[in-house]
């Protein structure tokens, strides 16, 4: 809040991004008069029945939390008992960016596995499962992963499909933590269901998406999750005006507005990447979705900072993170380009 | 959801109600360009500043949680060690109607005083801390009161005074719930400092007063409560879009929103009120904000439930809760006088 | 540890009493070679045998803690998920003298409700669980009674029987809290099993009956407590070296010492009881076990406590407690009645 | 508990060992009158002052758990708040063998450091300490280290006066887990007090080294454990008639009888390791205490496993352990050597 001019957040994060103009819309429309509150409202039930339908999932329960961290929170905590074990990858937003909320609210374990940018080889899931059954070791029981994943990249059909088919004959649940599964579903260009394999729950983001706010719960086995709802409401994120939340979700799945938006945003990120390369900067991850990840030196992150706010995920390394939203322009991009093409 | 026509909401709760339309219209005027997230913007700033200035309590952190109940688990569970205590009373929404949030987020018992409607008289602090010292007992360390209180009545500014007094001396601390803040200042008519007396920390409502989904927390002597921005962002009640919320808080607090809003939810219920008793009907506790509670017989009962969802506090009583909001017409009173007075 | 001489302890708790010369030789014999640790050994299946059999429970699991406290919350904790809601009396152990360790591990509400005593009325099981079902509350699942109670009264077999089938009929699990169970089965003079009832956990004391340390929990419905080894596990209750415990809990329940040394106790508690009534001192409660409840003035009170270290429950009253234990001798209770005579 | 002969627990672990006659005869003396419960007694105060001068601090707080994993639990839930992180090694006790106990009671991420054997480099510490600030990440606050550590090697005085010191300057505290604390001190040849060097808190291991039961934790900075004495309450590790604990300790310090427990085991484990290496046995780390980790191939391991009961670390590798205790005979070393050598 300083009085030098402000940098720019246009790839700070597609969270930093407004809300799309037809969510807004759909709020207002919404606004009408007095409704159930708490989700017993026409809204919610068009909203669950479009992400049902979305993930060709019929018989799944949906919930609608209102932040990310929220969503996966709520999936992960109702999974587990405390003595059983949560297992991610060492780049996963539950394990690195929740501020250890999962643990807090779970009471177990979390315990990240090697991965290659956050997607995970299933043989680690065989080393993870070798001390089942004393009583003196956490017992695993669901396995977190990302599409896209932290690091901007994909999950291949039939690589999902394999990770999750091998940890269910571990006996291990997973979960997708989807806050970018539309930048997944529309790069991918498949089916949504074919993204999410037959994953047992999964956070459907809305937020980076041209939301104001929101998150869903697709809860695909609901008998595993019995206490689910009350888990939402214990920690506040049952709206009690859920409409609101309600029909941006509708807003948002109506006539593929998810997926313009995330296809846009992997564009313009693809757009970025390979005016990067252009630049003989190096990609420190390849650029699969939405994020572009690259190496600076000094002098380029100096002059770069100067005009933007980026995150760098590890101070200790030269990465940079670039993300794209729905509302990056072409301008945008070439902007930036031009900036690091004149370090 | 069922094909019969359905009940009105209108007296149903204050959470029941739309959004006012100059809150969506904060909401449609803070979606520009790309800004920082999770509370580092401009919106945020501004409404902290406007929350401070209201409760004049310039040195306050304010922090914005997305539900009511978000808002009350992040003030109680950053106020307590897990073998502390948290005092409430017997009606206390916390204790109530959180689902046992407070107590799953802090670890630390939860014990209920006696009250009339909510009001606790001071003494009751006493027989609390009698156990003060030995490691056998949970340590009593916050008391959370709520104005207007669960059950529609007020604590004076001197009743709070004296309350929060007597708390102090004992060491200690206090929680306000004000998710009907607003309500309690309006039907006082004093400055909104004196309705809150001395409180340590306070959840100030937005989401019954007005707003899409918002409740602010007002921590007066941040000191004490260290750690609560971790627990909110563990909790995911901090919004990556926070300008979203903090827009609504910036309209509800221009030019007096707020307490116009309040003010004509608290005549409505007078109004309510009145007519109620006009019929003969027995109010269950005095109205003094914008709650009513009148006692039913079972074929008065029948006959409104036919045409309004309302609240029944305990299933085992004949009372009956009205509560009335910013959006209430007279016409709506109306019609409900009417309905019963022909029953 | 001043200079002062020490006041006496013989009065002031059953768990100030030595152990057992028995229990003693038990442990030096169990002291032999290397065995396996955490229960995988002879003397624990032996232990758990005879808890069984004295129970009439063949196909209980049995579990050994360590101290009385460890033993309830293991249970209670393995009991519930955390939304559910735990039901005691408003002087349980598990809610005034476990520092909220039942609260902390579990996440769980504890919710109090009134008694004679610590004997609660059926009834107000009705009472707690109205508001069964909406995500809203805390849902009822457990309650725990204490045999006999912490304020030394009894359960009668019809009386306990009728309670747990009441809350059984309810949904409601039962914990008896048996850490004087030895008394109140002597007392009552009846088989164990009628003493329990049909309870679904039960906490069968040890240290309180002349052990060094050590309660069992006899898990009577295993089905309903799948986790309570690993909490056994989490929170350290699992003795590497248990055949140190199960050797105590053989001698206890071998030829029946147990239910000798909890007589004597009573008998003491009775001579003593009749002495103070004989000396125009009121009990605030009846005596029907080993603990006996006098009010005495205050300058009573300070010519005992210069020679005794006694209990004052609650500070505000004049009631004082004297526990007797397998150790106290006549003239212990003599001496006691021959002060108190000659105030 | 099957027909077949029972094999051997001589090398299980040093907790399937007997106790040490002298605490036994110990606990025999302990067991006069009634005194004070809780530890309010002499023998208490006794032990209190033996670990204190033992370690040479003497305004360290002492508390007596009664398990190793319960000692380390109230170290660790006592020094963090949920928001904060617990670092350790990849093959920490707190992290592998205490069933998620640490994370349950603290609501805290555990978080696990490459090692050498559980010797961490200290400049994995800043590696760890990178997120610090932001409320989007847990905030490191204690790590935990093991002497000797769990694989059987040593810090010697320099690496752990290094490891600390920079802990401390990064503004980490250090819990040593001295389960083995004794077998450190013994083969080292210092004084205790370098063994531990500046450490803030210490589990001081019995069970393993001669008691029936008990581990202290020596508080060497109690003003940053303020609640630990309500901890340990809550989980129900305070003793009620804690002169039995106490008076092991006092055992157990007195005339060196702990050091010569200590030096006896490691003795009998540099016999056995010589012994494999004479026989042509690879050991998998280094034997520098009471622990022999040594590679056997599969018919070794069937024949080994049909007379003795050990413990394989990770089912993975051909490692088995043998641990020594004050017990151990040469006899049973040598029994050991002879079968092998016959394989």
């Amino acid at each position: 809040m300083a009085d030098v001019p402000s940098p720019s957040y246009a790839f700070a994060s597609d969270n930093a991004a407004p809300a799309h103009p037809q969510v807004i819309e759909a709020i207002t429309a919404a606004n009408d008069s007095a409704v159930a509150s708490y989700g017993d409202d026409a809204a919610t039930q068009r909203a669950t029945e479009a992400v049902r339908t979305t993930f060709d999932s019929p018989d799944a329960d949906v919930l609608f939390a209102l932040t990310g961290t929220g969503a996966n929170i709520i999936a992960l905590a109702s999974a587990v008992r405390p003595w059983q074990e949560i297992l991610c990858s060492d780049v996963a937003h539950s394990l690195v960016d929740e501020a250890g909320g999962p643990v807090r609210l779970s009471g177990a374990q979390l315990t990240k596995l090697p991965s290659d940018d956050g997607l995970i080889d299933p043989a680690e899931l065989d080393r993870a499962v070798t001390r089942r059954g004393p009583v003196h070791h956490s017992q695993p029981r669901i396995v977190t992963i990302t599409q896209s994943t932290e690091n901007g990249r994909l999950w291949t059909p039939q690589a999902i499909k394999d990770f999750i088919d091998h940890a269910h004959d571990l006996d291990l649940l997973v979960h997708v933590d989807g806050s970018r599964i539309a930048n997944a579903v529309a790069a991918l260009d498949i089916p949504p269901r074919e993204a999410i394999g037959d994953a047992d729950i999964v956070t459907v983001g809305g937020t980076k998406n041209g939301l104001l706010l929101g998150d869903a719960i697709l809860v695909r086995r609901p008998e595993l999750f019995d206490g689910i709802h009350f888990v939402q409401k214990q920690i506040g994120h049952l709206a009690s005006k859920q409409r609101f939340i309600a029909a941006q979700f509708e807003a948002l799945f109506r006539d593929g507005l998810w997926l313009r938006n995330a296809d846009h945003a992997n564009h313009m990120a693809a757009r970025l990447s390979v005016g990067f390369e252009s630049l003989g900067l190096r990609l420190a991850s390849p650029t699969e979705a939405n994020e572009v990840f690259v190496d600076l030196d000094p002098r380029e992150y100096h002059q770069l900072s100067t005009a933007y706010a980026v995150h760098r995920p590890d101070p200790l390394l030269p990465t940079v993170r670039f993300v794209c939203s729905w509302a990056t322009t072409e301008r945008e991009v070439d902007d930036v380009l031009s900036l690091l093409g004149h370090v």
